[in-house]
């Protein structure tokens, strides 16, 4: 038995975390995550019961992190959302040129087990996208945009978008595509809003 | 040796689409598919030298008939690009509620394949996805609208974007949301040439 449990649970976590990332969750057995960790396999099932139960550790550990690193750039300042939702596809765009990068862990673990409806990753999955796209719906609430939630989604759509793009042909310029896309979506929101109330 | 080397090659693709395309590339052996072909594994392994070769074969088997399902829908009628992009879209939308729907195969590879960049699906999934951008730039370009290969890029941005929310959230909505914002997209695009053109 390890001495500090939670200590070896979070090593084993990490060793998850970068093998799936990288290779795949299918593509990785649970001997490499333990060796990767420093420990036995029989440690290993001491902490998961299951490769399934690991798994999910995994990608919920990724959850609050993957989203905060986007909060983190957007403070809650009074700034247009426009702004905003800028700095976010900036990110992607910046992240992305990173030679560890992998596109999205949700994204490509709802693809892995598309066929598994009732799998831990596509509960974990569809609930980090729902509350991202929560997240984008806020920031354009807070700037007084109309019809936030159906732009946040199309955001959302444009994001998750771009991801797969550069997934596909390692090209950070569909960020930028997405970028543009977003700028326009939420300027035509505004002018609506205004021919709206010239109107009236 | 089997009597007709090209059915049994055919019947060894279709075999590995219906298991590759529902439960994921590195989820299924060779095993799996020369049983469901019928065939020996020797027999594959004539046809295939190895499961890449066979992957290969089964990603370029769904290129242009993917494609031409869309194709088929838009004959190349003077039509407003607009109505052409809906369609598209509304073909999606439909797609997707097909119980054996699991999203897009060429994305789903290159998630399965995310760190191997000179894996063949990886090409495959290039090339396809280039070409239905080139596609859907030419309906762009038909019906006069500027700026036709970013308009083009960020439809292609959106379409993909609503096929990993559908596969996350198994939500036809996202089709719609995407499919109204290409509209809003292509609408800016004509408004702006309209005021550009009583500018001059």
């Amino acid at each position: 038995m390890p001495r500090d449990p939670s200590k070896t649970r979070r090593k084993l976590i990490a060793a998850a975390d970068a093998l799936f990332y990288n290779q795949g969750i299918r593509a990785v057995g649970v001997d490499a995550i333990a060796l990767n960790a420093g420990v036995t396999k029989r440690t290993l099932y001491y902490h998961f019961r299951t490769k399934d139960e690991l798994i999910a550790a995994y990608l919920d550990g990724r959850d609050q992190p993957t989203l905060g690193r986007y909060q983190a750039l957007i403070p809650e300042a009074k700034e247009p959302a426009a702004l905003k939702v800028q700095r976010v596809f900036e990110h992607l765009s910046k992240s992305c040129q990173d030679r560890q990068w992998r596109g999205c862990s949700f994204l490509r673990a709802a693809a892995e087990f598309a066929n598994l409806p009732g799998h831990p990753t596509r509960l974990i999955a569809a609930r980090h996208k729902k509350r991202f796209e929560s997240w984008l719906e806020n920031i354009l609430r807070a700037d007084g945009i109309a019809g936030a939630p159906d732009l946040a989604r199309q955001i959302m759509i444009l994001f998750d978008g771009a991801v797969a793009q550069i997934l596909i042909h390692r090209d950070p310029g569909y960020a930028s595509s997405a970028a543009a896309a977003a700028a326009s979506l939420i300027s035509s929101k505004r002018q609506k809003r205004k021919s709206g109330r010239s109107a009236r």
